[in-house]
């Protein structure tokens, strides 16, 4: 038979140093930019893991992190998982509470922290009731004046650390390496254990030319936070191949994003929407050269075509479009063309980049209508479940395991459609899509197509309650400044009508201020349909 | 925690028949050129897979193939796993002795083999304690007159299988898929079981763009046979990904392996030193556009430096040198330049690309010499052991496990260097390593030198007993024809004197008419050895 050799992180470090101690990780901390070599890096990896035995850490035990993406969170990612350890991923954009609540519920006993989140934890440390320590990560050689206690330098324990630490070599592929939960809209955060064996496989399949095609000839800059799904697990996969990593660091701007492009020739770079079109605009100045680049991963909410359109045709920098989840380590799909599509006009071309794309190697995934699994023609909607050996199969000590954990499979609350290429689109969630007489309506397209109209701010869709067809679509508009007054709701539907079958057109148009959103800019169709459900149903 | 989803290759068929069922697979059989799309060969799998029912097949049974590359092996390399049975390759040039002894030693149920093959099969059905029955592949719809009974026709059963056969889903990841005998020049061929999971991340590996890069977009043609280590891997992770594979046949001439490249686009294709030879002549006469090949990967034995600088430098085919072994699945090193090597020159880079490589991600080396782990200075010699998830871990049922497997590790027999850089270099075998006053002296070295003399024809250096330094090495000399009585001993060693230490230099040269050789075409040292001793201690 093959060996029983365990998948887990402690062969990644251990190839860097030994095959590519030579090749750089550029980091931009609160002191400025550092550039370490990977030998640098394994060795002060080494160095911090053994402190963690001198601070009475256990194997298992939570240690949390709360920081931006530079090399010493880089160092933790692996430190703590090869020590033992789970690293606990903290959102630092979370609100207090939920942020207090998570390091209780993880029982956290460390937590590593840049200086400049201190305040967010010194206004909770009262209720924090696991951690026995502070690791301050910073260039500064004195501590900010702090209230938490006991604090450490993390510069003074890698000082002192071992630099030939042994890291474990003896873990059970399935042991816990990281956790992370998720932001929720309603209750408390959930959280998700990535497993040594899950990383491990999730790292081979970003190196995968189909999908990520992370190899060592990559200059990787992850934009997406190292506290997001393990900025959606490209440190790990870098460190192992021997790629360049380029950490933008705290409070970057389009700015310092594009110049880190250009002066680093990053190759590779992932992140949200937001993140890209903030680079658009400063990319528009002209003052960049970005031809390095070879792709620019985006998820965590579907891009805009016209944002593909215009990075691909105005730029000629490809922009791969992919989906994944906190629960799904994060890649799922990937909207990479097949060889023979290469031949669609540029326009198909575009459409299908605007799809999150087809299932990557290991994962399966179904996607479940009213009926049973749908028909793969781009138009019947289903919810998309997910099952595979990097897709969480609980939530961690929370009961809404069951809802979402079901006969093996995870239901992921986001309704989709599957072309005949196996392209799939995300077109709704499954809470904002609307029941209209026995068919469904998605919420996104009717708003994608409102925010198309120029006088359109921006536009949520919601189900409200109807007698007769269960559900109805509304739409609630936010005027540009300057056509307040100037278009009536008639102007709008009229806009729609040629683009939509007749039953899915709202049933009113509401102009309203805003729409609320929630702490990431989502929008919060809860909100607003509890807002608008008695001023809609008085009328 | 993440879900346990097993690492089995159900999913790559069900993977490639939902997503890439228009991709197709040339083949090239007994009786002409067939294309079929993964639809179709999904289809036939499946039909294949539910005749194994009715013909009593059980969990865990061997089913043994003694096949040519061809669209049908393929289909029994996903039937016969899927069905939850096990794949046994059968290496058809072994000497019938030694393919009897296999399958009474597997104890093989069955036997799927070409019409040309049945002569083979014939002449030791008697000895065959195991087998309960033959199917036959060919193109023609008549068997051929055969005493093997049962017989049974592959394409009849394929008609009368059921298309929807449900393939297991429930299989242990560690469960054996396949398994291959390795060819001995002692004793008997021994056994290496392939599971389910060491062929997932064995065929991860291979899409990763640091190996081998096989995506969907390559034209892949294993030249190397399917009866040698799942010829490479390449027919699993070409399935699994949609890539068109191209497989070329019973009997190929270098002419039709040519004129497949080139009608076929083929991108990626692999063989050992002997095949490329074989085709640089064919190529050599000009007639030829192989614009399409990416990589010609190349194992199974060292590629002299002047092969791959003729295919790099003449034809601009990328040349891709590996090693690994049966034992091995076969994946280990591979030889693809760093980032930061692009600017070495010419023949720095053809050194390079003249070692095997360096260790792919999952896989972990070790090179131990008289003193412990050798220094990496592409000198200090010793030998490679291996360790990882495709690595066998003992041979089934063979008591030399003991010898090859230690304290977790695969001991190779390979004699190596290690440089700088983590590029491995095979030397020699242990057993043909000359051990001189506790120094180490490379044959393969001496020959590789003495090969480039213009007289020379071939080389083979042993080492002989010696009363001070234990061993010293003997040349055996082959001279071309038209130099024999031209050149005498002396001449060779005064032209090897400039090229090395002057401990290595050999003792005597003999001039021999021909070197003993295994049926695979290896010097057969040990018999050179027998033969020369006492001749040698005689004078």
């Amino acid at each position: 038979m093959m060996m029983n050799t365990p998948l887990i992180l402690t062969q990644m470090i251990e190839r860097v140093e030994k095959y590519f101690p030579k090749k750089e990780v550029v980091s931009r901390t609160d002191g400025g930019i550092h550039t370490l070599t990977y030998a640098q890096i394994a060795e002060r990896t080494r160095r911090l893991a053994s402190s963690f035995e001198k601070l009475g850490i256990q194997e298992g035990d939570r240690i949390g992190t709360l920081a931006w993406n530079h090399h010493r969170h880089l160092e933790a990612y692996f430190a703590i998982p090869c020590y033992g350890a789970v690293l606990h991923t903290i959102n630092i954009r979370l609100s207090p509470e939920h942020v207090a609540y998570i390091i209780n519920h993880a029982e956290d006993r460390l937590l590593l922290l840049d200086a400049d989140l201190i305040p967010l934890i010194e206004a909770i440390s009262p209720q924090l009731k696991s951690v026995e320590g502070y690791i301050i990560m910073t260039d500064q050689a004195e501590l900010p004046k702090t209230s938490l206690s006991p604090v450490y330098h993390y510069e003074t324990l890698v000082a002192q650390g071992n630099p030939k630490q042994a890291l474990r070599q003896d873990l059970d592929e399935n042991a816990p390496a990281g956790m992370c939960y998720t932001s929720a809209t309603t209750g408390n955060p959930k959280g998700v254990i990535y497993s040594h064996r899950g990383i491990v496989l999730h790292s081979m399949a970003l190196g995968l030319v189909d999908t990520g095609a992370v190899s060592e000839r990559d200059v990787a800059m992850p934009v997406v936070p190292m506290f997001h799904a393990n900025a959606w697990g490209l440190p790990f996969v870098c460190l192992w191949f021997g790629t360049k990593q380029v950490l933008p660091g705290p409070y970057f701007t389009p700015k310092i994003l594009a110049e880190l492009i250009q002066s680093e020739q990053v190759t590779i770079s992932a992140g949200v929407p937001t993140i890209w079109l903030g680079l658009l605009q400063e990319l528009e100045t002209g003052n960049y050269d970005t031809s390095s680049l070879r792709a620019l991963l985006c998820g965590g909410a579907a891009a805009p075509k016209s944002l593909i359109k215009t990075f691909e045709q105005k730029y000629s920098i490809p922009f791969l479009h992919a989906y994944g989840m906190t629960e799904t380590s994060p890649l799922v799909v990937i909207a990479k063309p097949k060889s023979y599509q290469d031949d669609l006009s540029d326009e198909e071309l575009l459409d299908l980049k605007a799809k999150q794309g087809i299932v990557v190697p290991m994962i399966d995934i179904k996607v479940v209508g009213q009926n049973g699994e749908v028909k793969q023609d781009g138009k019947e909607m289903g919810e998309l479940l997910i099952r595979g050996p990097w897709i969480a199969s609980e939530y961690y000590r929370n009961e809404k395991t069951e809802e979402a954990f079901k006969d093996g499979w995870l239901h992921t609350g986001d309704v989709v459609t599957i072309d005949e290429e196996g392209y799939v689109k995300i077109v709704d969630r499954t809470k904002d899509l609307i029941k209209s007489g026995g068919e469904w309506i998605s919420s996104v397209d009717l708003e994608n197509a409102l925010m198309a109209h120029e006088a359109i701010f921006e536009a949520a869709v919601i189900a409200v309650p109807h007698e007769k067809w269960q559900e109805r679509p509304l739409a609630c508009v936010v005027l540009k400044e300057g056509y307040v007054g100037k278009v009536t709701p008639e102007d709008i539907l009229e806009f729609l009508t040629p683009q939509f079958a007749k039953w899915w057109l709202p049933d009113e148009v509401m102009f309203v201020k805003d729409i609320p959103k929630t702490s990431v800019g989502k929008f919060l169709k809860r909100a607003l349909r509890e807002q608008l459900k008695d001023q809609y149903l008085k009328k």
